[in-house]
């Protein structure tokens, strides 16, 4: 095999209760590329469109992450990639993720395998580093796990899969404005209180119990974030109203996705994923933003050759 | 049925990074209690032994969870109680928890259960508020629904049973020395870092998944407490020694049982339990503080007839 073609999701991360720990992986949107094993040594983004951003490898996040798995490999040859953007950069929706872990899935392939997905993790987290400063994994890890994944611990790195009910949708509003990651991140406090604490472990632990009993209920009575959203929110417009009218529709929970500016819902089966879809941008219409919708099953195997 | 005898479980709370959330029965250690329905209104404490406990109803927690109950029912006769403390006071295993649900449980099966687990739940808290100040469920919540329990919410209060793999087991080793609630309770900080929270909370997500997938391993990583151990175990002479002994000989995990003095071990088996009893014993033996150790099986179910 010299060359392959692949699907690289978009992925929620800071899933409510879950920030810093919980993503999931999504279905009906993400990345594609394509990699190619080349004789010349290195990595060469030889094709990039749907967004405008650096071709030269060490200066793009699929770049990045590759370099750092040929690092560690005793591969002598080298990678062109072709990248074909649907996810917008700084939509909250993990694009950098996508590039960063398709670009290793697929080498990794191409080689014949010598690394495992927790490796790989490892690799696509530098391509993160590149694109925020922090080289988080809440993004990358369901994107190369699929479903849903907490990742534990960073030091050692401990990725774990958890499953989720069959019904289970995720429907996705990006309104079309700019959060700058760095206000999104200076607005957080760097202390809490210990009984938000407590509120948020416990809802984490009604997530991952519902997500396991199939308990759809229950994860939507989790998906509470009494730390991040409250002040997170603030920043985006219309954020409680299409949080409510979501509720309203009928969705599980509600919350923002990674740092935003996109607004995340779960729902129990697709019908009502649209109808909360419809909800949410009737708000962005009123207020006048454009906006994209998604509306995705969870994607439980992650990144896929097409 | 006027008549009944009931094993009342020891309750580990405070599981780690389950801090005020979550805890597990036990089965080998427990109090025992007769309850007896009587035509004459109102609770009497008729026999109290092993323990030097108040014998008025309303100084008593099993005749104050009684009065909880009683008044929220319609049944005008009266119930009669003989509790045989096996639980030490204070040990920082659920002793105020047995009592409180023990009397509960059994004048709801008299009464041909009017009411669910979880109204129990709320009659038996009342007799935690008298114990200790603070309604808090996380060790009447095992008692009363047995394994390990998630106190996901107070308001609402929504309990959450997780299962656990068949062969753990627990050793809790009660130093005899006294920890005052009041202290154990001051020592804490109101506020916690954002970083200190997220690995408290990645860490319960860890536990659960563990329990759900028989993962021992990931059950004993996640065993860790950043928040509140570190600053508890300081009134806890010996812990430090404690701990990494009971890992040397093979415990998963250790940490403090409710606000102490005891501390917990859970095991994969009972051979390594037993022999993670010895190894913290011989602490405790070396410092000269007396102490009793307790092997048990996750107790599944609960409180139960004997």
């Amino acid at each position: 095999m010299r060359e392959i073609r692949v699907f690289c999701p978009a992925t929620i991360a800071n899933i409510s209760c879950g920030f810093d720990v919980l993503g999931v992986a999504l279905d009906s949107v993400g990345d594609e590329m394509v990699v190619r094993k080349v004789s010349k040594k290195g990595i060469r983004i030889t094709k990039l469109t749907g967004q405008d951003l650096p071709l030269e490898a060490k200066k793009n996040v699929a770049g990045v992450a590759g370099l750092a798995l040929l690092e560690a490999s005793d591969y002598d040859g080298g990678f062109e990639i072709e990248i074909y953007k649907k996810i917008k950069a700084g939509s909250g929706i993990g694009s950098s993720a996508a590039s960063s872990t398709g670009a290793v899935w697929a080498m990794n392939e191409l080689l014949g395998r010598p690394f495992s997905k927790i490796e790989l993790v490892r690799f696509a987290m530098e391509g993160e580093r590149l694109a925020s400063g922090v080289a988080h994994a809440d993004n990358v890890a369901p994107a190369l796990f699929g479903g849903f994944t907490l990742v534990r611990s960073y030091n050692p790195l401990d990725v774990i899969s958890i499953p989720s009910p069959d019904q289970l949708y995720a429907t996705v509003i990006h309104p079309q404005i700019e959060v700058k990651t760095s206000d999104s991140r200076s607005v957080l406090r760097t202390k809490i209180t210990l009984a938000q604490g407590i509120k948020q472990w416990g809802n984490v632990g009604g997530l991952i119990a519902g997500l396991f009993t199939n308990d759809y209920d229950l994860v939507g009575r989790s998906l509470e974030d009494h730390i991040v959203e409250p002040i997170r929110s603030i920043l985006i417009p219309g954020f409680d109203n299409v949080k409510s009218e979501a509720l309203n529709a009928g969705a599980l929970g509600c919350g923002i996705s990674g740092s935003g500016p996109s607004i995340f819902a779960f729902c129990k089966g697709e019908a009502i994923a649209n109808k909360v879809g419809e909800s949410m941008k009737e708000v962005y219409q009123d207020i006048g933003i454009d906006y994209d919708v998604h509306v995705s099953k969870i994607n439980t195997k992650g990144i896929r050759v097409i």
